[in-house]
């Protein structure tokens, strides 16, 4: 009896172990998110590419926001951005939202550098909107955390479109 | 008492209000993940740069797989994959992963055409291994569902990495 019962142990345990999910050595990770902290309701698109895209069959500008975990002045300004409903609002509904942490190859996305944080918009005729900056000349597409009204006023701009050249 | 008590329930109305989490009109969605289910447990690229980058720093071999979350032959590819240990612990210890479902500007990922599921391998010198592939001659990059073990083999494969030309 004992050992019936030991055998059916090691089969639930043999089975249990087949279907166990891969767990790394050094412990159950919380999966990776698109939004990472920017606003976890937002549908980001994941590379440029499909940004751009979305961005030309929606007729919506994209939002281009460069920035780095490990950077204190994109963490602070993350804080700001996720938690301004108004903002978040906006740009769910009017808007195309890609985060990156690495720069892409496309040089007109750094019109004066590469730094974080710094946020691009694109007109959905693939236009590089390097006319919509931030306060700082220095850095003309870096924002602070106090600058939200600023951002939001550049969303504006942004959704001014400019006429396609078709 | 009754008026006080109003008031307190106003203010504390407004301040949750404030505090509230921006919830989109069509209701509260779950998170994007990196993953998109092909392995919560691996840390994804986001961007071909990004992959390619790490692979490089790190000495280990790039996986870059296509797929579509509206194809039946890349969902069941991503059940046998995601379920499988062996697969998801080689991926996650011995090599850089990424996963997109739209295509990149660089043709070296697409050497037989675009077409989804495509599992393509990229030393860390940054060549496609486009010696590496699957089953089927007319998709030379296709996996299904039952090519798991030639794919953990093409797997070892991709791990002796190319002498660099350093």
């Amino acid at each position: 009896m004992i050992k019936a019962a030991l055998s059916v142990l090691l089969v639930l345990a043999a089975v249990s172990s087949t279907f166990a999910k891969y767990i790394p050595k050094t412990g159950k990770r919380i999966p990776q998110t698109l939004s990472r902290g920017w606003g976890d309701q937002l549908i980001w698109a994941q590379t440029y590419e499909e940004g751009l895209y979305w961005s030309r069959s929606k007729n919506k500008p994209l939002m281009v926001l460069f920035h780095l975990e490990d950077c204190p002045h994109s963490q602070a300004l993350k804080k700001e951005f996720s938690e301004n409903n108004e903002l978040q609002r906006t740009l769910d509904e009017d808007f195309i939202v890609l985060n990156l942490v690495y720069e892409t190859t496309d040089k007109h996305l750094s019109p004066d550098g590469q730094y974080v944080p710094r946020i691009l918009f694109v007109d959905p005729t693939m236009t590089v909107r390097a006319d919509i900056n931030g306060r700082y000349s220095n850095r003309m597409y870096a924002y602070e955390p106090n600058d939200i009204k600023l951002l939001l006023s550049n969303m504006q701009k942004a959704k001014k479109l400019l006429k396609s050249e078709l």
